[in-house]
């Protein structure tokens, strides 16, 4: 079981910055997130493109924002469980919550911060009535270990860069590659590109567009697919695998099932105090929240996580007063053992100069 | 009389950042400031030191932070009243206000977005009771012209960087420069302080430490000044111009008497929805205001300004919708011409490979 004092349900922005003002307050985070690596929305979405109102940056790519959050927050070391999506939450009679993950993984603290944006970032599935029978019988729509498919059949579909990169990938690896895409156009980088459609002149990729996989088939696995082609008709094709690449897609998920209150898609917090829900103790920050003139903006989370954490601490600490300084006046001092501090100002005595 | 759409008093971090909200949404803006100079505290009080809990920033000198906020706005071409203090507001049978400056300049808007911080910036004054009767009588707090000090004696009163440094700048313009310090000890930059033991030595500089001045003597202007010694008692210097240079200190000031809720020193607003004051179209925002668990820092201000503008567009554009859009997606298009965009997906159609 892993314990702490917040446990942050997503590692975008808003649950990123939370552990640096927890921190502040002495307070220790751990984060879990359904995406393998931390910072939500501008990790999985748009890490290469620029964001151009976070206060004091004229410009910034939202991956090196994400970089930079990480670097504030390391001295605060901060737990992760990644590739994991929170699922169900208990409050025991002590009041802390057991938080457990889809994989099982046991979490326990006396505040729990939802970050959760638009929700956990779930694959969007392609329409096929029996795909649900398949998964991990030959379907899936992440790649996590390339090898399993060495020497194997693969048919990949998507016409973004993960498709365009795995089809590359696999060439080397599976002893067939079929990439199928809707379309004529890719959607990605123009190298990757023209890497494929070499391939596929050398042989080395099937690739076959203007279709779509509308069918599986196989007896307890994939055995083979159906390719419905706009001009040729339609194709069996013999495969061990099947793996749609159509993207990441966030859903508020189980956490809707967690007492809240919901509205429109996100949990209604109490915005004139703390970005309390109406169960004490756990705060809704960032995307996920919801209230009278609520933006769905990132420096919008930073400030909620702020406030947020002034409350976590009266929580955490009943009784306890806890004197706000300055970074700047007071520095700040991680779990480490490092400190950061602004030099004092010089004192010279002029009689000894 | 300068017309614009959100007139701001103060161009503190929070003031700025405004701006580029409020462009944004395609308001222009004006920004009222006491001080010579935009930045508020950071550039009046810490220029040089780091703030560690800016969002992304792991550290950054408080005057860089400036900068970076300066250059953020520039393509929304913001106007400045700069070295003025808004004295009065008067609202129109229209519903716009009309702020007028301790200097006469007067300025209209339909919305007021009080930014002031701690208060506008006004010079620590020495505890001498017939002070006032000198000021600009050979009584300045703030030097703006030394060219009126040629030839002329002047004594100086102050042990931080200004007081070393126009010490230093006015020996050679003013016939004799004295400086008085109540400790042996100055606090400011090392080789300002050895500079000044130089001239000291030189015979350039009176230096006088472990001293104050007490009173001032003249007919309608300064003609002497006591000062009196720690050990050695007092002396009557004969001077011109008498210059205590003792920093300066936020006073909310002439605001205090808008009509507004004060509380605590600052202005109580409604932080339930957009910050809005209990005068309808002046907004309150940064270290000025006061609600439930507020907090005086940066990053809150930056959150504050951005709730502001979205209502303080539809009190300018009353029935109006406006789409929110991203800046990643939307770009930003300056009023002056200039537009910042991320570039888009590429599309690459892969049969003219
Ligand atoms: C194309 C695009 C452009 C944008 N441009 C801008 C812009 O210019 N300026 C701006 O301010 N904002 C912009 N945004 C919005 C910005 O990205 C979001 O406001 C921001 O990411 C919200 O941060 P967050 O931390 O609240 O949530 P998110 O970034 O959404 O992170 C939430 C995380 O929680 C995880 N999660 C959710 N539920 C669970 C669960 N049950 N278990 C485990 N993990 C879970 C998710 O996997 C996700 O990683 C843009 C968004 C997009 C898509
Ligand atoms: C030493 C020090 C260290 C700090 N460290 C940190 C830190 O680490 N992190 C952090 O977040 N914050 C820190 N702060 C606080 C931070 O500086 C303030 O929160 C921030 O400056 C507030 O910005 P603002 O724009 O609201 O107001 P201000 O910066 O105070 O600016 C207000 C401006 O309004 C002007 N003004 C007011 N009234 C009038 C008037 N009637 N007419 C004309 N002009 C007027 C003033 O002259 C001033 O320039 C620190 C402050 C100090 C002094």
């Amino acid at each position: 079981m892993i314990e702490t004092d917040i446990l942050i349900i997503g590692a975008g922005p808003t649950g990123l910055f939370t552990v640096f003002e927890a921190g502040l307050l002495k307070m220790k985070c751990h984060l879990i997130d359904a995406l393998p690596q931390p910072g939500g929305q501008c990790s999985e979405l748009y890490p290469k493109k620029p964001i151009y109102d976070i206060p004091a940056f004229p410009e910034v790519l939202a991956g090196d924002l994400v970089d930079n959050l990480m670097k504030q927050i390391e001295p605060f070391e901060p737990g992760f469980t990644l590739g994991e999506r929170a699922d169900t939450i208990e409050e025991q009679e002590d009041g802390t919550f057991i938080v457990t993950t889809n994989k099982g993984t046991i979490h326990k603290a006396p505040v729990v911060a939802i970050a959760g944006g638009l929700g956990s970032f779930e694959p969007r599935k392609p329409q096929i009535s029996n795909i649900a029978d398949y998964e991990d019988k030959g379907v899936v729509y992440v790649i996590r270990d390339p090898e399993v498919y060495r020497d194997q059949r693969v048919v990949l579909a998507g016409g973004g860069d993960s498709a365009l990169d795995w089809a590359i990938f696999l060439a080397d690896v599976a002893s067939e590659v079929t990439l199928v895409h809707r379309r004529n156009e890719f959607r990605g980088a123009l190298d990757s590109a023209e890497k494929v459609a070499e391939l596929a002149k050398a042989g080395k990729i099937n690739l076959i567009t203007e279709a779509e996989v509308t069918d599986i088939f196989g007896e307890g696995k994939v055995e083979a697919v159906r390719i419905n082609h706009k001009t040729q008709g339609e194709l069996i094709k013999e495969t061990d695998h099947f793996i749609p690449l159509f993207g990441l897609l966030p859903k508020l998920g189980p956490i809707a099932n967690w007492g809240l209150e919901i509205e429109k898609n996100a949990i209604k917090v109490n915005n004139a105090l703390d970005y309390q829900t109406n169960r004490e103790g756990i705060y809704a920050i960032g995307d996920v929240n919801t209230y009278p003139g609520k933006l769905k903006l990132i420096l919008c989370g930073f400030h909620e996580a702020t406030l947020m954490c002034q409350s976590a601490y009266k929580r955490i600490n009943p009784g306890k007063k806890f004197v706000m300084k300055y970074t700047t006046v007071g520095g700040v001092t991680g779990f480490d053992g490092s400190h950061k501090v602004a030099k004092k100002d010089q004192v010279i005595n002029i009689s000894e100069l």
